[in-house]
Parts: C-alpha cells; sequence; structure tokens
C-alpha cells in the first residue's frame, strides 16, 4: 500500500507516538495535576483524550476497510471493537471510555444528525410512494424474525415457558437502521428507491417493535403477577395513537407550520440563524419521537424529510448555504462517534463462552433468514429485493433492550432472559451488525451492473 | 420592531407553546414512560431538551440584542440568566440544566471550537510581531490588578492576614478571553491589531496566572500547615517550563509537523478526512494545554494558529472547502451552548446581600481599572489602547478557581476565602462579564470612526 511507503509517516507517527506517551505520563499524574497549581482542566481533559483517539481510529479505520473495498462504517466498527478490546492484552487505559456518559451523549447526537442527513435526501412526497411497499416489508420483516425466535427459543429451551420462547420471538424484530443508513451513505446509494424503501420500513418497524414491546412485557408481568391482568387493548391502542399522532403531527408541521417558522427565523438578525432553526426542528422532533416510547433517530428522521428548501427559500436567496452542506461538517465531527463507540461496546470475550455459541449462531441465523421474508413484500422486478432483505438484518439498541428487560422480569422464580440467553441476543446483534456493510455494498452494486448490462 | 407586527408569528408561537406543553406533560411523566414499555430514551433525551431551549434562547437573545446595536453574545448571556433564575419565580424546570455534565461539556467543546475559530484568523507571524506589545498587556494587566485587589482586601478585610489580601489580588488577575473574543467575531473586529494583541496577551496572561496561582496556594498551603517549606522556586521554574514547552512544542508542530501531517492525511480515503484532522490538531492542543495547567481553549487558540493553508494545500486543490467554512457550522451549533450556560450559572440571588454588594463594587471597580493598566503598555499611537484596556476586562472561570481554592485553605482556623468574599469575586466576575461586550463595541466602532475622519 502506497502510504506504508511513505518515510515522513514513520517520522510523524514516532512523533505522535511520543506526544501520546507524553499525554498519558500526564493523565497517570491524575491528581497531582491540581496540587502543581492547575488552573483548568476537569472532566472536559477526559472527553478531549477520547474524542482524539476516535477520531483518528475512525479514520485509519475508514481509510482501511476502503481500501478492501468495504465501506467506511465497517471500518470504524472494527476500530471500535479493537480499542474496546485491548484491555484484553492488559492495556486498560481505553476502558473508561466505555462508561464515559458525555461521550455517550454525542455519540446519540451523533446518530441523531445522521438520520437527518439521510431525511434531508428525502422528501414526504417520495416516502409516500414508497409507502405500501415500506409497510409491507416492515410487516413482513417483524412476523418473520418473530415466529423464527420462537421456534428457536423452543429447540434450545424446550423446558422454558411459551412466554420465553416470545420474548426471544420479539427480541429479533426491530432493525437498526443507523448502521444500513450509514452504508447507504458511504456507497452513495441514500437515493436509491430500495433506500427509501428501507428506510420508511425502518419507521415503521420501530412503531411494530415498540407495540410488541409493550404487548410481551405485559402480559409476562402479568403473568409474573398472577393477577392475570394483562395489558389492556385500550393501553396498546394509546401507545400505537402516541407513534402515529408523533408522525402525523410531524407531518403537519412540515406542511403547515415551518414555512411561517422560518419566515419568522428569516427577520431575526445574528448568524447562524437558519442552521439553528433546521438544528431545532431536529432536536424537537428526536425529542417528541423519544417521548412517544420512538427511537430519537425515527425523529430526526422525520425532520430531515419535512424539511423542503420551499420553506426556507428566504434563506436560501440572501445567500445561505444548503442544509446539507451547513449539517456535512457536524456529521463528519459526530457520526464517526457513534460507529467507532458502538465497536468498543463489543465485547470479545462474549464469544468465548462455547456452550452459547451454538444457540447464538441458530439465532443469528434466524434473524438473518427472518429479515429476508422482507425481499417477499416486493412485487416490483426492477426493485433490487435481495438488498432490501439485506437493508433490514441490522439488531442493535432495540433487540439489547428487548434481552435486557427480559432479564429482569422474573418468572416462576428464574428471569425471564436467563444470562446465556442475554448474551446469545448480544452475539446476534453483533453478527447482524458486521455482517450487513459487506453484503448490501456487494448486493447493491451487483444490482447496478446487472441493470446497466440489461440496457 | 417589525417582526412583532407578524400575525402568523403569534401562530407560531402559539403552536409551538402547545408543543411544549405536550413535552413537559411526557417530561414530567418521568418514569411512568418506561412502564409504559417505552424502547428508548435515557439521558439523551434531556440533552436534546436541553439544546432545544438553549438554542431557540440563544437566537431570541442575539436578536434582540442586535436590534439595541449590541454585540449577539450579551443576548445569550442575558436569556441564559433569566433561563437560570426561573426557579426564582417557581419554575424550576431548568434547574437541572445547570448540573447536567453532558450539557457543560458539549459547552466546553463548544468554547474550545470557538478559539480555534479564532485562531484561523491569525498566523504565528503575525502574533509575533505583536508579541512584545500583548508581553507588556498581559504583565501591565496582571500586576495593576493585583496590587489594586490587595488595597481593597485590605480595606474590606482589615483584621485578615496579609495573605489573604494577597489572595483576592491573585483572584483578580486573569482575563477570561472567551467573551472578547466572542464580541470581537459579532462586530467582524477579529482581524485588526487591537484583537490580536488581546489574544496574545490572554495566553500570556493565563501562563501568569498559572505562575502566581501556585505560588500563592503554595506559600498559603506551607503557612497553614506550619512547616514553613512554601513552594520551591525549582517547581515554580517547571510550571513555567511546562507552559513555555507547550507554547513552543505546538509552534514546533505547526512548521514542522503538520505538512507531513496533512500529507498524511491527504493519502487516507474515506470522506470528512481534512476536517477530522484539523480538529484533531485542535483537541490535542487543547488537551496538552489542559495536561500542562493552561486553559484548554488556550491550546485551541495556539492550533487555529499554527494551521496554515500552505500545509494543506493538496486538499484545497481537490476541492476541499476553507478549514473556517468547515468548523463555523460547527461553532454556530456548539458556541451558543457556552454562553447560554455561562448566563445560566449566574446567581441573581447573589446580589441580594446587601452587605456584600459594597466590597462586590469596590472589587468590580478594581478589576476594571486594574485592566486599564493594560493601555499604558501601549506606545503606538495608531492603535486603539482603550479598547485594549476593555478587551481585557472580562473574568471567569479562573478568578472563580482561585476563589474556590481559598475557600477550601485553612488559616488560623477559617477559610482563607470566607463565603462572603466568595460572593464577591462571583459578582466580580458577572459584572465584568455583563460590561464588556457594550463598553468594547462602542469603543472599537468609535475608534473606527475617528479614524476615518482623520483620513
Amino acid at each position: 500500500m502506497r502510504f506504508l511507503t511513505n518515510r515522513r509517516m514513520f517520522v510523524l507517527l514516532a512523533v505522535m507516538g511520543v506526544y501520546a506517551g507524553y499525554s498519558l505520563a500526564f493523565a497517570s499524574g491524575g491528581g497531582g495535576n491540581a496540587d502543581s497549581g492547575a488552573g483548568h482542566g476537569g472532566p472536559v481533559l477526559e472527553v478531549l483524550l477520547e474524542l482524539i483517539v476516535i477520531l483518528l481510529a475512525a479514520k485509519l479505520g475508514g481509510d482501511l476497510l476502503e481500501r478492501f473495498k468495504q465501506p467506511a462504517v465497517l471500518g470504524e466498527l472494527i476500530m471500535g471493537i479493537v480499542i474496546g478490546n485491548l484491555h484484553l492484552l492488559g492495556f486498560d487505559l481505553f476502558e473508561p471510555f466505555k462508561v464515559n456518559v458525555p461521550l455517550e451523549i454525542l455519540a446519540e447526537i451523533g446518530v441523531i444528525i445522521l438520520l437527518f442527513e439521510v431525511g434531508l435526501e428525502s422528501t414526504v412526497k417520495e416516502m409516500m410512494k414508497v409507502g405500501l411497499a415500506s409497510f409491507m416489508v416492515a410487516v413482513f420483516g417483524v412476523i418473520a424474525p418473530f415466529f423464527l425466535g420462537w421456534g428457536v427459543g423452543i429447540l434450545f429451551l424446550p423446558e422454558e415457558s411459551t412466554l420465553v420462547h416470545v420474548f426471544i420471538g420479539a427480541a429479533l424484530t426491530a432493525t437498526s437502521v443507523g448502521i444500513t443508513a450509514r452504508v447507504l451513505q458511504d456507497i452513495g446509494k441514500i437515493n436509491t428507491r430500495e433506500a427509501k424503501i428501507i428506510l420508511g420500513a425502518a419507521v415503521i418497524d420501530d412503531i411494530l417493535g415498540l407495540v410488541i414491546l409493550a404487548v410481551v412485557a405485559g402480559i409476562i408481568t402479568a403473568a409474573a403477577s398472577g393477577s392475570g391482568d394483562g395489558i389492556s387493548s385500550a393501553q396498546v391502542l394509546w401507545i400505537i395513537a402516541k407513534a402515529v399522532l408523533f408522525i402525523v403531527g410531524a407531518i403537519v408541521i412540515g406542511s403547515i407550520i415551518l414555512p411561517a417558522y422560518f419566515k419568522f427565523g428569516f427577520v431575526l438578525r445574528g448568524k447562524g440563524v437558519f442552521l439553528s432553526f433546521c438544528l431545532l426542528v431536529c432536536f424537537l422532533l428526536a425529542f417528541l419521537a423519544g417521548k412517544v416510547g420512538l427511537a430519537p433517530i425515527v425523529g430526526a428522521f422525520a425532520a430531515g424529510l419535512i424539511l423542503e428548501e420551499v420553506q426556507y427559500k428566504d434563506f436560501r436567496d440572501r445567500g445561505e448555504h444548503q442544509v446539507e452542506e451547513l449539517i456535512a461538517p457536524i456529521a463528519i465531527f459526530l457520526v464517526p462517534i457513534f460507529f467507532v463507540r458502538m465497536g468498543m461496546m463489543v465485547d470479545l470475550v462474549t464469544f468465548t463462552h462455547v456452550q452459547i455459541l451454538g444457540f447464538a449462531a441458530v439465532m443469528t441465523v434466524a434473524a438473518i433468514i427472518g429479515k429476508q421474508a422482507c425481499s417477499l413484500a416486493i412485487f416490483d422486478r426492477t426493485i433490487n429485493r435481495f438488498a432490501i432483505g439485506l437493508g433490514m438484518i441490522p439488531r442493535g439498541e432495540v433487540g439489547l433492550i428487548f434481552a435486557g428487560i427480559g432479564a429482569k422480569l422474573v418468572l416462576d422464580g428464574h428471569p425471564v432472559v436467563s444470562s446465556s440467553t442475554y448474551s446469545a441476543v448480544v452475539i446476534m446483534v453483533i453478527v447482524t451488525t458486521l455482517v450487513t456493510p459487506p453484503a448490501l455494498k456487494v448486493s447493491l452494486l451487483r444490482g447496478e451492473k446487472k441493470k446497466n448490462n440489461e440496457k
């Protein structure tokens, strides 16, 4: 590789090594710093060190994987896994990164900005066009993994009650769209119809997951307390109503309020009003989505969808940049934090539990195969159906949240989700996250080639 | 004011009010959210709410003050004071904002980005040119407030020992350059010679403050322990050496390492490498500055100074934007958080302590008059000397840190800095922060008018 032959790089890395050593020497000095009369410092220094390590790792990882023709996001994940597991080799300087709350928040804001950016690429109208397809994809992609997961539960935990099996099925349902969105962006396919169908399906998927979680957790709580009072259908309806109200509310904001909102912003003096007003829409909808129980990224995506140039034409006429251009630098700064940190949270020790690996492998296969049912929902032959199934594969946060709730629910004196089941879910999440970027890239680029050949 | 006549605005604000009410209803629901089966949420929602309130307040405050021909930053501070003191009227929804660590970190990153941005406007060479002037300004601006503060201590606390008086003098020395930098930026004067002298002086000022703090705290600790072992001159030299080494190191990085560093970055694939590499320089120097006991913003400013276009010419030739353009959106997002939060930390109750107000008033006058000595250090009549004295007025963090350390040091059975002295320092910090923006703006714009008339 060309850059490795660059002699200057060695000088550079050597100097950086010395600098890093210097930093660490001081860092390990810790409390001594305050004694020596330092007037500054505090928690911000820890975060700065984390940002330095993460940004550098992200760029090096992204470069390496792009050389292997893989999406940059996979490089960020892998670098994160390396950083997060160096403690296995006795190097535990990076361990505090995992529990640093400000870093977690920066990562979360990063993925919110990413989905906002992705939403900006589409309009509500375009999403409506693929609405039925997205809905079908979401429904198929929830039903198939649910029953497959149920089956896996029966197979591996035959002595457990049906509720436990149902819970495993439920944990396999919800797609985590961050990875897919990033891959689509990395390979320049965010504007394809496939991308829009996947993103729309992910939103609906999130609503369905919310309902399933409420129902299943409600039934189990009722069974555990023996009261027989399950979750009422009124409660389920209220959960659905809140989510739907949110989506409808967002569209109403988009069509009715935003033009007036930007008109108001336009008369405000001071710099940065335009970008700030766009960020406000993003953060408000992300916040409200979170408050109704949806993922904040669903709100951020909706915010991106409803923002249209016609609403802020005044700003554009004044010579302001496009929202996309203004958001890009913020995304460059914050988005990699999310993916590197996601990699850091992967605990490789999980993979050494041999007795769990079989369960995990079958569960992972169920999770992957299950989402391939999505392609059955697409009747239009011009669409790359296979890519849609692949794009729906990643499970993340939601699967872990399901498993976490299950671990806390007690039935017949032991938790619904045992620690080995939990580990299997974790492995499933890791594997589905890591297989998606290369698979999706190959499928979309091959599909493109085929189309070109047919022409 | 024109925008108030805009009927649509009322509709808009009404709708936003309903939305806010909706959010708050959910927010106050708190724990109930998890019970209802929400799959998402957590600490990020709190931060999102804070960002919404702060960004909106910043833009509204900035607009209002610009209409009164004041710098936008003053509006951000005032809106912060309002938000931070609404609890006095029984509305305490915003109280958690003050203790939210992730928000504090976002604010700190904001001011780091601001000083990086300001540093980018100058080069090391330009700073060298005003180096002597900056040095003299810093020295005068440290000595005068130090002795004035000492005198104020004798006047108001005659029964206390000399060490206490010295401590009060020390707390008045260090300039907090964030406000001044932002005002200079708001009024478009960041490129003037006056601006460069002030910024250079603030860096040197920070080093001097560090040394004074070490010496004074060392002497008091020694006096308190009765051991007679004060801080040794070797220790003081080491503190100075670390700070100077840092500054020299930064310049060496700039001239020797950065060209190779950007050459290395240039061969990396993936998007956002250029901006990431610039941010890495900023964060690394901010981190190292913090580690040697200087303010992280001094490091960020140095990072901005040493970055020159010639180092990253390759990127520019490839069509990348200027660093300044890429940093601007990040600054628009994060910088207001710092100033609104700074306003939020102002506790208006402090001003109701009548018995302290006299002490505070005299201390504030000493702090302001003291820095006017800076203008005596400037012999060049073409420079607006008055503006330089005004630009050095703001005291912030460092004054509070001094006072905080003094509050923890015990001498003759009671703290060196009593709670009333501490309150007086707090009032001094608030007033110097708030008077600077209007005073500096008037002075610089009037000076400009005069120059134009003379032509």
